[in-house]
């Protein structure tokens, strides 16, 4: 339902962060290769640095563990989506409701680029579920997504509070889509009706009464 | 800005039931205080078992490992005050906006218990915070209680759409609360503040259109 979106490009970087990210990107596809191959618990970190040709050293200067490779291709999508949209000249969201939709398009780009290769997205579900600790840490992923959303809010001027909130509620779809996309192919789809269903109750209100939000929180 | 809660009393149990529970709290109350003088990585579950007086088996019917032990106090809580709001003859919420606000008393309750010691709630943060696997533990329990608080909705005769995203939403109010309060004490009122932003956005319409969240959801 979304439409294609264009490739993600970095900036022009120089030489030396080039080869950093060409040995980060090696890293994350040696690893993708091998737990698909022998699960997660049957791959050391030594094994993923020896297949992507580089030293343990240098594997641990770019992820903390094993288990932060597996989610560096998903976080570096996202710090890349925001990242692009916090070049764009949007004002300030003033209510909740304002800043809820300046994230909608963020995550819905997140969720038609995450399962732009079905397969791929399915395997790292699986592989997630297949494991407590990643199972956990996937939950922390999701916690800190919460993070970069509001962040791109406050850049855009909006007020800690209220881009906390709309950051949590952006999650919220995302979270709820998830559970309900059997088929990877429908995230989008599922993501764009939750935030479809919050705004259809949030717009009409949030249009006449524009500011209200955060003045009248504390009177009910 | 709560009234007192009333305590939550756990119904008529027998006696080998009751044992259990004894079993079970004498384990939890012997590793919050190891882990208070002794940290985390300080504790062994064979270290909690010895000061419960109980086996390491009979730990292990209790707590699938060690990190489960950290957050059975709130998990427990939830538990009671979603079987006892279950007990509650509430009708069945037709929007999501319906849903939200059943969910709201759910959440101010847990608030309000979960810093009703407000010196336990802040060590249990700090425990938290000094271990990144107790970090990743706890996003994956707040994720839980979603789960909890959906099955409340769906007990009720919400349908599983609606119940899912108003679960994920009213975590979200919950995730930034827990951000929002230095204080602990000012959880449930940084919560209540949360909710009230979103009611504020979505009640005029709301009450206009009930019913109507699900129907317009894909016609944007």
């Amino acid at each position: 339902m979304e439409g294609p979106y264009a490739p993600l490009v970095a900036p022009d970087v120089p030489l030396v962060e080039r080869k950093r990210r060409q040995a980060r990107q090696r890293i994350i596809d040696a690893a993708d290769e091998l737990f698909l191959a022998n699960g997660f618990d049957g791959v050391s970190v030594s094994d993923i640095a020896e297949r992507a040709e580089v030293g343990r050293m240098t594997f641990f200067r770019y992820f903390g563990d094993k288990q932060e490779v597996v989610f560096a291709k998903q976080e570096e999508l996202l710090a890349m989506i925001a990242a692009a949209q916090s070049e764009a000249a949007v004002s300030a969201p003033r209510t909740v409701a304002e800043a809820i939709e300046q994230l909608r398009p963020v995550v819905l780009e997140l969720c038609a680029r995450v399962t732009a290769d079905p397969e791929s997205f399915t395997r790292h579900y699986e592989l997630l579920a297949s494991h407590r600790e990643l199972h956990a840490r996937d939950a922390l992923k999701t916690q800190q997504a919460a993070g970069t959303l509001r962040a791109l809010l406050v850049h855009r001027g909006c007020t800690e509070d209220v881009a906390l909130l709309a950051a949590e509620v952006a999650v919220a779809c995302y979270q709820t889509a998830r559970q309900l996309a059997g088929d990877p192919r429908t995230l989008p789809e599922k993501a764009a009706t939750a935030f479809d269903q919050l705004h259809t109750l949030t717009s009409s209100n949030a249009r006449t009464s524009a500011g209200s939000a955060r003045g009248d929180a504390g009177n009910r």
